[in-house]
């Protein structure tokens, strides 16, 4: 699914004299106080002297004089939004003043460049053997290697234990991620896609537990497990691909599981404005969602927040249940392969998946019935922008066409998974989704 | 998957001569200061004097003397359990004394019946024609049909607005249902087993409406959809076995969904001791639970707590998503052939459904989060009890093995279903569950 971002942008130039237009996307970096923060400004130039324009929800109108921008606007809650900069090289340099109407305004100084149509050079594929791993879905780690939309990147990853492919010990537990990886041409208010050509297993143990999570635990089954508390190995049979626990307790001797390898964590670097999340933890960046579908041949949407994108992923699980109930899946290192694309100009709420006979909408949250809300709500958008559903429509085909998944339990946030059949989306009779 | 409780019953004789026992497992119905309550009491019979028991929960020891019995025991909160009764023709009369160890103690009269093994007559197919819908699972309408354990009931239900296959309305709405069917031998304490063998369509409508339940809303999600809130007519092609809306609107004039018949409905009857509920809700007893695999070919498990069981089902659905998102799904009437059978001895704490590749645990409640973790309780009490597994095990089991759907959000009660495949159950080695 492909969206091409409409952008007619004629030359730039500072002489007011000749017929120039600021109709642009801009990405604006401002300095928020001493915390950088990424903003997005939409602009449409009629004629020399009159502008109008989109700021976060806030329209704007003003005019481009002798490179001078100036734009103002009032704020859904009546607060004024206004810019001032000179416009110099295809950058904006200036202030820009918004707030709350009852404080005096905030005054920042930002820079923005122009944001430019994504140019598709021919695809590469990056090998990166990662030497450091990160426990954060930060924006502020330097990135390991720049890809361009249509690459592919293949790597490796450790264990939620931090122990590698010969099961040495890399770094500390909790998740560690490869990355992050800088996507060329990414802005904030894209969707970054990531492909998922191959999750090769590369050792044939897995570490897991014999707990289950209390999420997962009425009273009654907390009192029968309250003994649970050990560590489980499990071996992994690479030819044949099964785990069974070994050494097996007496009733699980024969039990030989299918193994499915999938990435706990994947993820966009969180906004550098906020503090970032632990690679425990889940989101509308994505992270630690710990759904078994994100698995070969899956295609993850995230949405981009910083410049560059800067994906992670880790957390590989040899094999997970829904619900990751142990807390722990069947965690092991991988060898991964991927292949980044992006969305220019369309920004998710929550990330999505695209299985060959699927599409998936997530949503997470501190309870599975906020959850559900989210994954409703990520659909229902899905089904509105993509296939021009009404919101009616949107009703009536999820009621009858809505399957749910719990995909997690075992974190701060639980998820839950909405799923279509591709079979019936092809019989809506929508104008064409947008390429 | 039958259970059958062991049960040996020598003769009784009301002469304590005569070598005795009264082994046995007893049905109770007592008089709970004008409401009845069943209960179940469990002895054995050591010789003529030495009496051992358990009665909800509670160990009793006793005598049985010149046809008079008398037991005692402390429950777990110190409160003493007395009985004092006669014995004659098979049949107990007297009172029983239990409560609070701080309260004075609850004395109420019973009888009590033993109950005989089950003995299975020749299969029988009973036609059924309702003349009446009831909109509570409630014990106290009289039985409509006697059956058998191994007996096939054939019948039909209106939809859940009461209308028949003539779309004519025979009952106001709100999930009438039909029955109540008395199965013989059925005891409280038992489950009962329902296989779903047919569910035909009988009409070619089927009501629903295009809004979302509040349990799907987030916030954004409410504004986007406020104005909805129009019925909505499907029409089913029952030959070619697909629904689509009609009169359609815009996008969904080539949708065409395939049908899938399912009862929303299906519950035993409730304890005399409590209000009934009514057919909008669900619980232990099973209910509206509106779960789409509880359709044509699996077989349903439902805890027994009055004589007989009382089952009542209804709410047929020509096709349901997950959740029953609109509130209502695909409402109409069918023709419904089931088989019932009874597992003695053996009660449940949520209803569970067996299909031809899965076995399936059900959880409601309030929240998804509690349904989860009901779900998650039940198949483990399953584990457990069939299939020998101990905490450790089923922990270990359940963190590979896990699917969770939710079930439905429509009603007061959510609901979420955890199954398991049977492939995987074939290669625990476990003692053989029980025949």
């Amino acid at each position: 699914m492909k969206y091409i971002f409409t952008l007619f942008v004629w030359a730039l130039s500072l002489s007011a004299q000749q017929s120039t237009t600021a109709s642009a996307r801009w990405q604006i970096t401002a300095d928020f106080y001493g915390t950088t923060r990424y903003y997005r400004l939409d602009l449409d130039q009629r004629d020399a002297a009159h502008l109008s324009g989109t700021f976060s929800g806030t329209k704007l109108t003003g005019a481009l004089t002798g490179g001078h921008l100036s734009l103002s606007g009032k704020a859904d809650d009546g607060g004024d939004t206004r810019f001032d900069a000179m416009l110099q090289d295809d950058a904006l340099t200036g202030t820009l003043s918004f707030g709350d109407p009852s404080a005096p305004p905030l005054v920042v100084p930002f820079t923005a460049i122009l944001v430019k149509p994504l140019v598709r050079a021919t695809p590469q594929t990056h090998e990166f053997n990662p030497t450091a791993y990160y426990r954060q879905f930060s924006p502020f780690y330097k990135p390991v290697l720049a890809a361009n939309p249509g690459d592919t990147i293949h790597t490796t990853t450790v264990d939620a234990g931090g122990s590698d492919a010969q099961n040495i010990k890399r770094i500390a537990g909790g998740n560690p991620q490869t990355g992050p990886f800088y996507i060329q041409g990414a802005q904030p208010g894209d969707t970054l896609v990531v492909h998922i050509d191959r999750l090769k297993l590369n050792r044939n143990t897995a570490g897991s537990d014999d707990q289950l999570v209390q999420s997962a635990l009425s009273p009654d089954l907390a009192v029968k497990t309250r003994d649970n508390n050990k560590g489980v190995t499990w071996k992994l049979d690479l030819e044949h691909m099964t785990a069974s626990p070994d050494p097996s307790s007496e009733h699980l001797k024969a039990l030989n599981v299918p193994l499915h390898p999938m990435l706990g964590c994947i993820a966009t670097a969180t906004s550098p404005g906020g503090a970032p999340p632990p690679t425990g933890d889940s989101g509308s960046f994505g992270g630690n969602m710990d759904f078994n579908e994100i698995a070969e041949g899956a295609t993850v949407y995230l949405p981009v927040v910083n410049p560059g994108a800067l994906l992670y992923f880790g957390d590989g699980h040899a094999l997970q249940g829904d619900g990751e109930l142990n807390g722990n899946a069947l965690e092991t290192s991988m060898d991964v392969t991927v292949t980044v694309d992006l969305i220019s100009g369309k920004r998710l709420g929550f990330p999505r998946v695209e299985t060959e006979m699927q599409i998936i909408a997530l949503g997470y949250s501190g309870y599975l019935d906020d959850a559900f809300k989210d994954a409703t709500s990520n659909m229902a958008d899905w089904l509105m922008d993509d296939y021009k559903l009404t919101p009616s429509e949107v009703a009536q085909f999820l009621g009858v066409a809505a399957h749910y998944r719990v995909t997690e339990v075992a974190d701060r946030n639980s998820g839950v998974a909405l799923k279509i059949d591709k079979a019936l989306l092809k019989n809506l009779s929508a104008p064409q989704k947008s390429q």
